[in-house]
């Protein structure tokens, strides 16, 4: 008698976790023209499928729109022709990305003559966990591919139906390519209880990517056995240092908090020397307020702009993702600093400053991942890093920390060479 | 009235891990001259007072020999005048090594003229869960001092005396430098329950790093908040291909199993293409049964050394840490990589082979840390890969996998350099 597991969704997540323990297996050792032209081959058929793709989204987006899904969200779940058409560019996009899996990351020599090289790995099975954002299906496995990993996607519950036939497409590159279908799979239930059996196959995922809201991210952290690489909240800050040059404060400010609202690199928290408050903030907050941006500020940035409403402790803590922006005074750089240290969440921080010595400080005294100087938070994206995709900005400390690209999604190995060498005795 | 914790463990508990967070802050920015100044200071208080930590030894001793641990245990846990000497001799070699934060990791420029740079930090603060071992103590707490982190130490209760004795030398020397005193702390109590306050301490400890037995670090693993860097066993094989030098094949089977039997780089199962066994294997086994080495093989080595009893499926799976060898004959290159991809520990694992094109698949194939073609697999050590010292050998694939120095005990930030560049709005 065969012992049976008591939950079939388990079995059916275990057994998705065995094939894409098997898949990568093979994905680690493949070459980089096969990866590339399974990229390729499923840009063509996203194309050639975008019919089918776009009637499964017309169905999620008629069960979200009957389920009273706000306007923001609806719009995150649509498709068109268009964007169909990003994605694909996405995959070419890609395909065109250097290979990361083999490159000599280090190589020396020792005394004894053993010649050790560290060289570059997949990381093997990744899990993917996100919104009902259709897109992040095709960049999140097209990323993974890349890197020589198999992937198993997650995305909301809202965008099922999207999501699974855009995995039908990209399978088929896959298989076309000669690579096993299983590198890139769909979780194949909305199920919610299907993501605490994958947060526990510890075997079969080697890290898991959640990205969303602050919930999610919890009780991902909270559950999962298998590690973890999180995509925390953008709490960002720009800091406007005496020094500041008045017209480049008001076109990063407004920019860093205005560009895009929903963006994690969108500031929240504006600082200013109090001792310049009066010089530097007001154009400042005129060309915010005039962008339709409402402000909360302390009592001092209230006297120089009265439309400023109050704000409270919790706003220094606030997230908005909106066009709400927190301002404060501070008694200069050490305050700054020690403010962003203690309120931001190390996610990505700016300084604008003509002064050097004081940008150099804040640099290497702001604990975030991304600090930069005279330039927008918004740049806090992994293709203006360069990296040409990503998959988030990843927040902890281990791993990998800021844009997530494709080197990012990588391990290693040491190699090493020798001529018969035993270690002595001692 | 105020709030009060419910468990005084878990007050002294949180009180540690803010101790250790602001001592994190303020090791994060410490210079290169302070951070070696710390290490000589505490490497010349362990010398001068030695007497106490030989004492607090000779307490621990005491209590274990009344508890009747093995002899194995027992010289683990027992301290010298020549160990407490080595110990102070290994802070020095650390003082010795280069600083490994700051580093300027990469450094490119974008279209636009952003300027980024990838700079090593610090990890912040570090959980160091390990067994009875006096001598990790200080080994451990110098690592991470180097790596400008602050250490949570907790070693196995039978040393409770001696860590502690070690430590307050440690302090001694970080305080007369000018850091802060909490840069290495102790757990102050041998109750296990304090580890479980630990591992769930996710906003004061940044990771936690088990060395130990597979049960303790199956506990972290399961119970822990905060990400773990675990090191787990090292099943490690050596195999000899048909076109291996006879005599390599004798010194390095023997260094690989018998140099030392109870560290992680020893092999344990030995593996040998069927077509050379005959040739290859019979004085291999003589070697190690000279070497007092107990042999379990199929039926192939039976025939050929009828001094092995056999082996059954679990000895393939076991790290003996022991004079014990399994030995199984295979049917070649493609054999030996599947066994060993199926059974390792992917820790550590070495062919022996003539053939370069046999020795550059195996390297490319076997997914284990350290892969070695020609060389003992005792070479699994921070020291012999020139890292200076180590805290272990990783066994995961996130973050940092085999040996963990000073360099693995980082993280990093990226700085960006403007000239007041703004993002389009696209």
């Amino acid at each position: 008698m065969a012992t049976v597991l008591a939950d079939p969704l388990q079995r059916e997540m275990l057994a998705l976790g065995e094939a894409a323990r098997a898949a990568a297996a093979g994905l680690a050792l493949a070459p980089r023209a096969a990866k590339d032209a399974a990229l390729l081959a499923a840009a063509q058929a996203l194309h050639a499928q975008a019919g089918t793709i776009l009637d499964a989204n017309a169905r999620d987006m008629a069960a979200a729109r009957a389920k009273g899904l706000s306007g923001a969200m609806l719009d995150r779940l649509e498709l068109t022709d268009k964007r169909v058409a990003a994605m694909a560019e996405g995959l070419a996009t890609v395909a065109g990305l250097p290979d990361p899996v083999g490159t000599e990351l280090a190589r020396w020599a020792r005394p004894n003559g053993l010649d050790i090289a560290r060289v570059r790995v997949p990381l093997g099975v990744v899990g993917i966990i996100y919104e009902s954002r259709p897109n992040v299906t095709a960049d999140a496995g097209a990323l993974c591919l890349k890197a020589g990993n198999a992937a198993i996607l997650r995305g909301g519950s809202e965008s099922f139906h999207s999501s699974r036939a855009i995995v039908a497409a990209l399978a088929q590159g896959v298989v076309a390519a000669g690579l096993p279908e299983a590198a890139i799979q769909l979780i194949p239930t909305a199920d919610r209880a299907a993501v605490g059996h994958l947060l526990r196959m510890a075997e079969h995922v080697d890290v898991i990517v959640p990205r969303g809201g602050r919930s999610l991210i919890e009780r991902v952290m909270a559950e999962s056995r298998v590690p973890v690489l999180a995509h925390l909240e953008g709490n960002c800050h720009t800091y406007l240092h005496a020094s500041a040059d008045p017209g480049m404060a008001v076109a990063i400010a407004v920019n860093a908090k205005l560009r895009r609202t929903g963006v994690c690199g969108a500031t929240e928290t504006l600082l200013v020397d109090a001792e310049a408050a009066e010089r530097l903030l007001l154009p400042v907050l005129e060309g915010l307020i005039e962008g339709g941006c409402a402000i909360r500020g302390d009592a001092v940035v209230r006297r120089i702009e009265p439309r400023a409403t109050a704000a409270t402790e919790q706003d220094w803590r606030t997230e908005y993702l909106d066009a709400i922006l927190a301002v404060k005074t501070v008694a200069g750089l050490e305050d700054a600093i020690a403010h962003v240290n203690a309120y931001s969440s190390h996610h990505t921080d700016c300084i604008v400053a003509m002064d050097e010595a004081a940008a150099a400080r804040f640099l290497r005294e702001v604990d975030s991942a991304i600090v930069l100087h005279n330039a927008s938070t918004q740049f806090a994206d992994g293709g203006e890093f360069g990296f040409g995709a990503e998959i988030g900005i990843a927040t902890g400390r281990l791993h990998a920390r800021g844009p997530v690209g494709v080197e990012q999604l990588t391990s290693y190995k040491y190699l090493v060479r020798g001529t018969g060498q035993v270690r002595p005795v001692q």
